[in-house]
Order: C-alpha cells, then sequence, then structure tokens
C-alpha cells in the first residue's frame, strides 16, 4: 500500500521523456516516423547511445554472442538470480519511436531512479536490448536456446550473411549458443511495451496487465471449385469457388465472435481466374488464429474443420486447410499479474488483464524464467508508423509501475 | 407436320460436315483450336471460301460497309422482305470450330438443299457472315444502327484503325451508316449456334428454343472499412470489408438462386492490403447479373441494394455499387419460338426452351426484326476453347431445324 504520508519513489519524469526525445533522433525520418533497422549504422549508434546511458548510471554492459546488449545494475547478492526487463530498439522501415524503445529505456530510468538514490534491491537488475527483434528475434530466441541451425535463415533483408551482421554489434554466430541463459540465473523478465493495439484507449484503462502472449496458427485454405462462364452456366450447375470461399470467411468470423479471447482473421485472398465473366474455380487465403490456450485453439479448429467439411458438401468443392506456422502461447506468470494490479491499485491507475495478440521478446522469454508484461495505451491502437503514439503521461505511468514491479518482485523472489 | 409417307427435305448430313472440316482449316492451332481473329489474313482467307460457297449455291454477294458477307438466295417474290440468317465465322485467340462457323455454314447447306431441289421460297433467304462478332460486333450493331461515333473506340487489338480494318474485308468507314437496315427489309433473322453452356446435355435434350437473349448488367462493388492488426484488433473492433464482402457474395448468390433464369456471379475480387496479418481496409469486386426481362433485374437489384444497405449497417463498412455495363435483354419473337418447337416435335428431337446467357449478334437483330435463335448442344458446356465440340449427328439435327424453320416461316410472314 502506498501510504498517503510517506511519497513513494518514482522515476524522472522529464529525464524518461527526454530519453525518448533523444533516441528517436536516430534515424529520425522526415515524417516523424523512425528507422531503425536492425544491424544498419542507425541501430549500431542506438546501441552505443544506450551504453553509455547504461555506464553513467552505474550498469556494466556486456553483449553476449547474439548481439544483445545486457547492462546489469548490481545487487546485494551479486549469486542471486537477476530481475530482468527490457525490449528492443531496432524499429521496422517506417516506425515509430515507442515500440520497443520505450521499454528499454524505461528500464534505464528504472535503474536511474535507484542509484540516484542509492538504492540496491537483493537481485540485480538486468536491462537487455534484445538484438533484431522486428525481423528474426534472434536475440531473445539465442538467451532461450531456440536458434535455426542454418545461417541462412537469418540472411539480412539487406544480403549481408548473419555473422557479418552480428560481428557489426558485436555478436559471433560461431558461439552463439554461449547466448543461452538458464532460469536459475534469471528469477523473472518484465517487458514494458505499448499495447500496439486499441483495446486499453477504448475501455479508457492506464495500465494492461498482461496475461499472456498468444499462441498463432496459420494456413493456408485452397477452395477448388470448377471455372465456367458467368453467363452460360445456370446457378444450380455451378461450383463456385468464392461462394464456398465466402461461407468459410463468414465460419472464421463467426468462431472469432463465440465466447473467448481468440481473434481470427481471413486478410489474403486471391481468386482465380478473376474475370467479372468467370465463375471463379480457385480461391486460395489465408487463414490467422490466436489465443491464449492451445486447448481452445484446438478446440476452435475442430469446429471450424467441421464447418469446411460441410461446406465442401454443401458447394460441390474441395477444399484444403495447409499449416504454415504455428507459435506456442506463453502465459504470463500469475505471480507478477497479481504484483502489477496491486501496484495499479495502490497508484489508482486504472487497469485491465488482456492477452498480448502481438509478438514480443517476452514470450521467447517465458520459456526460461516467469514473465511479465506491463501495456501502456497506444492511440488508436496503431504501432508500425510514423503515427504511433502513446503520450507522455501514459509513458510516466508505465515506468512507475515498471519500477514498483521490480520493487517488489525483489520481495518474492528468494536471493538462494 | 412431317408425313409418315412423304419424306420430309432433309439437308446433306456429309456436305455440311465437310464444310465444317475445311473451313476449320483456316487458322487451325497445333492443339485442334482455331484462331482468325476479325481482320487478320484468316478472316479474310475464311471469307472468301464462304463467298465461294455461297456463289456456287446460286446465292447473290455482297458486302455492306459494315464488312458484313450477305449471300442471297433469291425467292419468288424478290420485292418481300429477307428471311435472314447468320452468324460469325471469327473466332476468339484460342477457339473452337463450331462457334459462328457452324450457323454460318448451316445456313449456306440450307440454300445448298433449297437450290439442290430446285426450290424457291416466297421470300428470298439471307445468309450473314457479320464482321468481329468476338470483339466490337460492328457488323450487327451498324445492321441496326448502333455504331459508337467514335473511330477509336474500334482499334484493333494489333493497333490498326477501324478504317484499315473495314477496307480489307471490304468494308468503309466513312459510310458504315449505309449498312443499316429496315424492318420492312427483313421479315425474321434467325441464328443457329452452338450452346456454350452445359444446359441441353445436362437435361439429354437435342435442340434449344431460345427464348431470347438475356439482359446483362454489370458493377463494381467497393466495401471499405479498417485496416488493422489482425492480432491486436479484437473481434469486436474491426470493421473487415473481406467480411463485409462474404455477405455480399452470399447475398449475390442466394438472390441467383432465387426463382427465375437469371445468373448473378462475382468473378473478380481484389483485396487491400491483401496480407495474412492485416484486417482487409478495402475490397473491390465484380458483379455481373443477367436475364430475360429488364422488370426482372430491377427487381432483384432492388432487393440486393436492400440487402446491402443492411450488410453496410451491420459490418459497419462503407459499400459503393457503381454501374460500369448494360445491355438489354432481346427476346426471341413467340411465332419464332413456337415454329421451332413444332418442328422438333415432328421430327421426334427433344428439345428445351432456355435463354442465351451469352452475346450474339441475334441480340442486335433483335432490334430490327422478328429474332428467334436455335441451340445445339457443346459438350461439358465448353467453348471459347480447343475443346469445343458438337457431335456430327448433332450438327445435322440443328441444321434440319433451321431448314424447317425457313420452310415455315415462309408461310408465316406475308409477302406483301
Amino acid at each position: 500500500m502506498v501510504s498517503s504520508i510517506v511519497k513513494p519513489i518514482v522515476i524522472n519524469s522529464d529525464r524518461l521523456l527526454k530519453s525518448i526525445e533523444d533516441l528517436a533522433k536516430i534515424g529520425h525520418l522526415s515524417d516523424g516516423g523512425v528507422c531503425r533497422i536492425a544491424f544498419t549504422p542507425e541501430d549500431l549508434a542506438a546501441r552505443n547511445l544506450i551504453q553509455s546511458w547504461m555506464i553513467e548510471t552505474g550498469m556494466s554492459v556486456r553483449i553476449d554472442t547474439a548481439g544483445n546488449m545486457i547492462g546489469t545494475y548490481q545487487g546485494k547478492y551479486p549469486q542471486a538470480s537477476t530481475l530482468s526487463t527490457g525490449s528492443h530498439i531496432d524499429t521496422v522501415p517506417n516506425g515509430g519511436r515507442y515500440d520497443g524503445a520505450y521499454g528499454v529505456l524505461a528500464g534505464i530510468e528504472v535503474v536511474r531512479v535507484l542509484h540516484e538514490a542509492d538504492i540496491r534491491l537483493n537481485h540485480s537488475i538486468e536491462v537487455i536490448v534484445f538484438a533484431d527483434e522486428e525481423s528474426t528475434m534472434i536475440g531473445s530466441k539465442a538467451m532461450v536456446g531456440k536458434i535455426v541451425n542454418d545461417p541462412n535463415y537469418y540472411t539480412h533483408v539487406d544480403g549481408r550473411d548473419i555473422q557479418t551482421c552480428l560481428e557489426y554489434i558485436g555478436g559471433n554466430w560461431h558461439k552463439i549458443d554461449q547466448a543461452r541463459r538458464t532460469n536459475q540465473e534469471m528469477a523473472a523478465f518484465v517487458e514494458l511495451h505499448v499495447e500496439q493495439g486499441p483495446v486499453l484507449e477504448s475501455m479508457d484503462k492506464k495500465i494492461g496487465v498482461v496475461q499472456g502472449i498468444v499462441g498463432q496458427r496459420r494456413y493456408v485454405i485452397t477452395v477448388t471449385g470448377h471455372s465456367s462462364h458467368a453467363g452460360s452456366t445456370p446457378m444450380n450447375m455451378r461450383s463456385d469457388a468464392l461462394v464456398a470461399a465466402s461461407l468459410i470467411i463468414l465460419a472464421v468470423n463467426r468462431i472469432g465472435n463465440t465466447p473467448g479471447q481468440q481473434v481470427a482473421t481471413v486478410g489474403k485472398m486471391q481468386v482465380s481466374p478473376n474475370a467479372p465473366n468467370v465463375i471463379p474455380g480457385i480461391v486460395e487465403m489465408s487463414l490467422d488464429i490466436r489465443d491464449l490456450s492451445n486447448e481452445h485453439l484446438d478446440h476452435l479448429m475442430a469446429e471450424l474443420i467441421q464447418e469446411i467439411e460441410a461446406i465442401a458438401t454443401r458447394t460441390q468443392t474441395q477444399i484444403k486447410l495447409e499449416p504454415c506456422l504455428r507459435n506456442e502461447p506463453a502465459p504470463a506468470a500469475s505471480n507478477i499479474q497479481q504484483t502489477i494490479a496491486k501496484i495499479c491499485e495502490d497508484f489508482g491507475f486504472s487497469y485491465t488483464y488482456l492477452p498480448s495478440r502481438a509478438s514480443h521478446d517476452a514470450q521467447e522469454m517465458a520459456n526460461l524464467t516467469d514473465m511479465g508484461m506491463i501495456f501502456v495505451p497506444s492511440i488508436a491502437g496503431i504501432s508500425h508508423a510514423q503515427t504511433e503514439y502513446t503520450s507522455p503521461e501514459q509513458c510516466v505511468e508505465g515506468a512507475n509501475v515498471l519500477l514498483h514491479t521490480f520493487l517488489r518482485l525483489d520481495q518474492h523472489y528468494s536471493i538462494l
């Protein structure tokens, strides 16, 4: 409980906001966006700035073989496992200034406040800048031992091989296994991030307590009917692939709208031969379905497959469903969720529990240790665009929740 | 009534089939198809062959300013209006040997039989080879005075201007108005054609009595929703243009399947941005709807527009429907339909009434005079392909129906 007499320790708003401003200058685009693609000069310049800030803040800094930059603010018990935070400072080609960068800078600000007040926690605090979150997630994946054993898989969009890229930021592909961490070393990982969706704003909540990062399954659905003349083929002699595809899209949408937190989307579609006077013979489309629970996803997909079989019979088409991507759900640790919620109550910050339906380094870290995420609102849900925006007040509120989460988790986790 | 004692006059099967074979050699493709595009050397060679056959058959031949070749087999009363038939001998780039050519050759065979038996009808018989049916239909449109007053509209796909094209086959763009005919000159026009659809074959009927050529209306439908992240946008906060489009496609299909002879098709669709992890923001699609009755089309479109408005509200999208093509229905004359049906009964040929849902020169001729069409089956409904096929027996049956239709219409129409 935050006492009404003793003022709680809080972060320095101006310092946090200025560091967001300063970092956004690196890779700044004329339209207000930021382009700081991993392994480019902008990425390197930003990493060097972050490193200098970490060092100024009393942290020791190392770069692991996967190119992750890890700043450590030593605790009273250096042998104890760490409390870790962090995110990424690389961006998509036309990104904003908050996605990723905000989490790293708030982590540094948490340490600045403690350092300034000469406070050491029992556990060491780590602030991690993960390598290449926006593309391969090689940094967080290496940390949990999920590297694909084929360097070509990681070839940069500009053509450079992964060893060249990693060396550029201080890593080493040939020793990437050394980046792997154990759960003895890390007690918990908490990532602060902008929501990148409209939920918090629409509910008028300041803080999102993330329940976990959803599992994602992606499929290619191919509907094969019979292409024929749209004039001379009577309605009752048609096998129209687009009519069948429409029934599937509505089934997907209906399943998405059943009770639960799942989302289900058909986003891509190709009609063939695609002419106004020809009945479509083939439709190929994507299906993307996400939920926190694998059991729930299994259940929804079984229901959908049953519907698709009925549609194939009814429309006299053949329908094929092929999986093409599967990410497992990453649930957040319940003690971390409860801690974040309790801090919101103490500060009087409105909050809601919600899943993260976008990917984050935290989803990999959940393979290793107790994971939590704190969300702050994204105005209009916009992200990966120059109009991405979270207000200064919201940035400060999120950072204060992160600070107090660390203070409480420091008590929660044993130092043995 | 065909007497069981007096054998009815019939066409010469071998001669008809040989003329189909011979004409198919001009523009013959190695895959068995025919490429005889209007205004090309193949078209001209085929026209010259047809002209020689017409002359051999006792017909006078003229080419009008629109490039139509008109063979006349003079009747007993040369001042009386004509009974006309015909079709086209140009093809699509990879066409078959029956579409169009069959109707012209059967018309010539009808005259050959009469000429051979030294029979003259009261009315003169015309066999018309219409110019460029597969593209502009300039021949039949000129005959009914529906020429667009802009030569650029008729520029050939190979870049030649219309005057060059028409001159090549004996026409004259500058005098194209002279190709216009009056209904005093022509008592009736009957076109024999392959069905280009699967109805006759599926009903196991030998002859189709065409009720008319359907009117066609084509629209572009644009659905505008809101494009956003397929992960981070909850189901209840979406405005998914593809879900709305699917509801429209099913509404179109439902309206197509209400009682009646209409067909309604969405054949073309473009989804934007068209990525698996992005909710579709814009869908543009075609609507093609055809029926014999304008009133029925008006009624169906009013129903559809009402459904579309409800879909827009329900899905929180904006939906725009823009007309882009309209061809009026061309009903066949009821006396010609009855005549054809009666002949089928007399010959013991199974038949059915059906609309033509593809375009033909006959639809233009209906603007001028009493129009009728006779269909013979297209195997598997295939047309505009090298696999287009109508059996020899079916070709002969159709030509006999045409012959006897002329014999009866000659009695039906006054010679005044």
